[in-house]
């Protein structure tokens, strides 16, 4: 196989990722959002959202990180935030995926993408710090816009999403938190008086 | 409307290019593919196959691009490349559609992107011209993986393909274009002798 041949090949495996239905409904509400769908909305976050980010991070490491933020999940699948999740067994089925997926690139290439991918997933970069808190800031603007049908389903409390999601926008993207925590409070205040 | 107000308008109202139905099957030819998953897949086209444009180019500003290259078709809707469309309509509904859309951002950013949009459609940079070569190159990719079904649905010869697909290919990735056609000619060959 020559250098572009396994790059094509990555890339046809790649693209298996819109086949991988996210718990979160797209913003009409007719069907599940896919991650395939979800990278690239995440990665015009970044673009549009870039000034939210910590002063001085470098964009466009964020926008790749965010392209191939989920790639793994064409053989790990999604795991919901808010579902019971053996979070051990996810990471080692995910680094497996990455793992074989990255290596069907040349290996130059292979490790240089890999390294974005445990860059995001280590959460220690400021790069990284926004790049999750921006995967964490989308799904909650699609179920503010579908009624919570899906924060309905999982018991979704405030609580519950402070925790699992308020920390990492906080502390990635401080603002974008402040716009969103009282559209969430809100909701769910409306919700129980209903 | 705050700055962040009319930033997430923008994202909120893009997020419709997932309902845009492209006439490519994805892989496993079970659907069409969508004009955002479109877009995720071509940004990581340019992320890996990046080495195949132009020397020099500005690979992020490329990636940039094709992340936003569709977002008009939310108004305007998708134009299949072998269809007979009337081009000079399809072109005033877009530009029409960027001036909605790219409006819904704070003035200065939806300057910023609308150029680089504008940039993309006028293919005359090296990184427009790599971004479109790209463009081009995905669909024959997924065709050749359905078994041309597409193409047989639109009549498609090889002669056509290398007009509408094979120029713009050529020039802003040769070396794609050397892999792809002997391809596209196999596959043509195998269907005539079936």
């Amino acid at each position: 196989m020559t250098r572009l041949d396994r790059q094509i090949a990555f890339l046809m495996e790649a693209e298996r990722l819109r086949k991988i239905e996210r718990s979160t409904p797209i913003g009409d509400g007719s069907r599940p959002e896919n991650s395939a769908e979800h990278s690239w909305h995440l990665a015009l976050f970044a673009l549009v959202l870039g000034e939210h980010g910590a002063e001085g991070i470098d964009l466009n490491r964020v926008i790749r990180m965010l392209i191939l933020h989920d790639i793994v999940e064409v053989d790990a699948g999604d795991n919901p935030i808010h579902g019971n999740v053996d979070t051990a067994a996810q990471e080692a089925a995910e680094k497996k995926a990455a793992d074989r997926l990255y290596g069907l690139l040349p290996e130059d290439q292979g490790a240089e993408l890999r390294a974005l991918w445990d860059e995001f997933e280590a959460e220690e970069t400021p790069e990284a710090q926004f790049a999750k808190a921006l995967d964490r800031f989308q799904p909650p603007l699609l179920n503010l816009a579908t009624d919570g049908v899906n924060w309905k389903l999982y018991e979704v409390t405030p609580e519950k999403i402070e925790r699992r999601i308020g920390r990492a926008v906080e502390r990635g993207a401080p603002g974008l938190w402040s716009w969103l925590w009282p559209r969430i409070t809100g909701f769910f205040a409306g919700t129980s008086a209903r």
